[in-house]
C-alpha cells in the first residue's frame, strides 16, 4: 500500500542524482497514492517546495568520495513528506486559503480531509524512515523525538498568540521547536546514513539547528515585508492571527511601551499598518537580520571541519542562500 | 522528551501486571508530558478508554508459560495512544463535544491544539513503538502501513458521507481500514513480540480483524440503540454527519427505495427519527447483529489453534464481551 521505493538505484550516487532523486520519490509517491486519498495527494504534488530540508540531507550524507548512499533519498523523502505533512496540519490551524501557490488542502478538500491527509502523510513519512532502519536503529525514535519537539514548538507558539509580553528567548525557543528541529534531524540523519560518528552526527545536527533558525527568522521578516506575490502565502497572516515573531520583539526591546499599545491593536484586529510603520521605525526587521546573521556565524565555524572541499562548497552555498534571501538594508 | 518507559519490570509477566502496567505507562505519559502540552494531556489521562486494543495486544504476546514478555507493555501503550490521537483528530473532524464522557480537546482547547496534540501523541506512539524495534524489524512499517490504512478508512468515509448508494463491501471495507487495521496490528505485533512464527502471527492478525469489525458493527449499531447516557458519546451523531452505517444499510437492502427517502431525510437534517422509526421496522440493528455473529464464527475457528488453555480462555472471553456487548433480540 506504502510505495516509497528507490532500489533501482546504484548504492552509491552523485548528489544532484540524489536530489533529483529525491524529488521524483516523492511526486511518485503523492502521485500514485491509494485511490482514496489519490485526488488530493495529487493535487499537492502540483507544487513543489524548494526542497531545502532534502538538500541539507543529502549533503550532510556526502562522504570522502564526493558521493552519497542511496538511502539518503528514502531519508530525504520522509523529511520531505512530514514537512509537507506538518504543512497540511498547519493549514488548517491558520485557516490558510493557498499555499506554496496553490489551493491549500483545507480550502480546497475542507477540514476533514486535510486532517485525515496530513496523518497519512505522518504514516507515509515513518513508513519510510522505519525501511531504512537497519543498521541506524536510532534513526526512528530520534525522527519521533524531533517531530514531537516540532509540535511542542507548534503548540507553543499558539499558547503565544497575543501575548505581547513573548520574549526574545521564548520566541527563540518555539522557532527551535516548530523549524530548527526538522533541520536538525535531516542533517543529523543525513551524516548518521552518511556513516559518520556520532559527534561528527551531532555537530553537523548543531549546524542544521542554526540554519533552521536562520530560515525560520527570515521566513519571519518576510511577513513585514513580502507582498504576496512574492511569498507565494499570504502576507501579514503572522500578525493578523496574533503570532508574534522576531521583527517586532525587537522593535519591542527597543521600544518597550509599544508592546501595550500593539496588543490593543492585534486583538482589535484592524489598523495593522500603524504596528508595521512602527516595526519599519524602529529598524525590527533589519535588527531580527543581525540575530540570525549571528547563527549563519556559528554555522560556518561548524562548516570548517568539513575535510571534503565539495560538500564545504555546497554546504556554505546552503547556508549563505538561506541567510541572503533578504539583505540587510 | 518522550518518556514511555517500563524498564523496571521484569522480562516475562503476567497478563494481569502488564494489563496494569500497561494502564499505568498510558497515564503517566500523558501525565508527565513536555510543559508545552500537558495541561491537554492530563485533561485526556482523566477518562480511559477500555482498553480492547491494548488487551488483545498482550493477551496474543502470551507464550507457552503463560507469560508475556515486557516489551509487550510498550507496544500496548503505543496502541492506546494511537487510538487516542485517532479519536483527539476525529473529534475535529465531527465537531464532537464529548469523548469517554468528558470534554473533547477541540472543544475544550480550541482546533488548532487538537491538531497538533493529535500529531504529538501520533510520534509518542511511533516513539514508543520504535524503541522495541529490535529485532522485531518488520515491527514499525507494519505499524506506519497500518496507520496509513486507518486514514485511508477514514478518508474514503468521509468520501461516502452522504452517500447513500453506498453498497455493503465499501462499508466493509471502510470499517476494515478505519477500525480493524488497528486491531489487526494489535494481534499481529503481540503476537510478533511472543515470539511466534509469522504464520501464527498472520492467523492471529486474521482474528485480531475479525475482532475490530466486531467491534465497529456494534458501535455503528449503537448509534441506533443507546442513549447519550450509554454510549458516553453523542448518538445519532453518525447519521446526522451523513455517515450511513450498516443498520441503515441493511435496511436499504430490504427496501430499496429507502435510499432516496433517506438522502432527502440527512440532506435536510431533520425528522432523524423518521429513518430511525424505518430501521426499526426492517430489523436493520438485529440483521447487523447477524453479520457480526458471521466474523465471531470465524474468529472463533482461528481460536481454536491455541495450545495454550489461558490463552485460548482468555481472548474467547475477548470475543464474546465484544459480541455480547448488544444482544440480537
Amino acid at each position: 500500500m506504502i510505495k516509497l521505493q528507490n532500489d533501482d538505484l546504484p548504492s552509491r550516487i552523485e548528489v544532484s542524482a540524489a536530489l533529483k532523486a529525491t524529488e521524483n520519490l516523492v511526486k511518485h509517491t503523492l502521485k500514485n497514492s491509494p485511490k482514496a486519498i489519490n485526488e488530493i495527494t495529487t493535487h499537492l504534488s502540483k507544487s513543489a517546495g524548494k526542497g531545502i530540508r532534502a538538500k541539507l540531507l543529502i549533503l550532510c550524507a556526502m562522504g570522502e568520495d564526493g558521493l552519497v548512499p542511496k538511502e539518503a533519498v528514502k531519508g530525504a523523502a520522509a523529511i520531505e513528506i512530514m514537512h509537507l505533512a506538518t504543512l497540511v496540519h498547519d493549514d488548517i490551524i491558520d485557516d490558510a486559503k493557498t499555499r506554496r501557490g496553490i489551493t491549500s488542502v483545507q480550502s480546497k478538500f475542507g477540514k476533514r480531509e486535510a486532517v485525515i491527509c496530513g496523518d497519512y502523510l505522518f504514516c507515509l513519512s515513518f513508513a519510510s524512515i522505519s525501511t531504512i532502519y537497519e543498521p541506524y536503529t536510532e534513526l526512528v525514535p530520534n525522527f519521533a523525538k524531533t517531530v514531537s519537539k516540532l509540535c511542542l514548538g507548534e503548540i507553543s507558539q499558539s499558547y503565544n498568540n497575543f501575548n505581547t509580553e513573548i520574549t526574545f528567548f521564548e520566541y527563540l525557543k518555539i522557532i527551535n521547536g516548530k523549524t530548527a528541529s526538522l533541520f536538525y534531524i535531516s542533517a543529523y540523519g543525513g551524516a548518521t546514513l552518511g556513516g559518520f560518528t556520532k559527534s561528527e552526527c551531532k555537530n553537523i545536527g548543531r549546524f542544521g539547528s542554526y540554519l533552521g533558525m536562520i530560515f525560520q527568522i527570515l521566513d519571519d521578516c518576510k511577513d513585514y515585508t513580502f507582498t504576496k506575490n512574492e511569498a507565494l502565502k499570504p502576507v501579514q497572516n503572522d500578525l493578523k492571527s496574533g503570532v508574534i515573531t522576531l521583527p517586532l520583539i525587537m522593535s519591542f526591546l527597543k521600544e518597550p511601551k509599544l508592546r501595550g499599545y500593539t496588543k490593543n491593536i492585534i486583538l482589535d484586529g484592524i489598523e495593522i499598518n500603524k504596528i508595521l510603520k512602527e516595526v519599519d521605525r524602529l529598524d525590527g526587521v533589519n535588527q531580527s537580520l543581525y540575530i540570525a546573521e549571528k547563527y549563519s556565524y556559528k554555522a560556518k565555524k561548524i562548516l570548517q571541519n568539513i575535510k571534503n572541499e565539495e560538500k564545504y562548497k555546497n554546504l556554505t552555498l546552503l547556508l549563505e542562500d538561506t541567510t541572503s534571501s533578504i539583505k540587510i538594508t
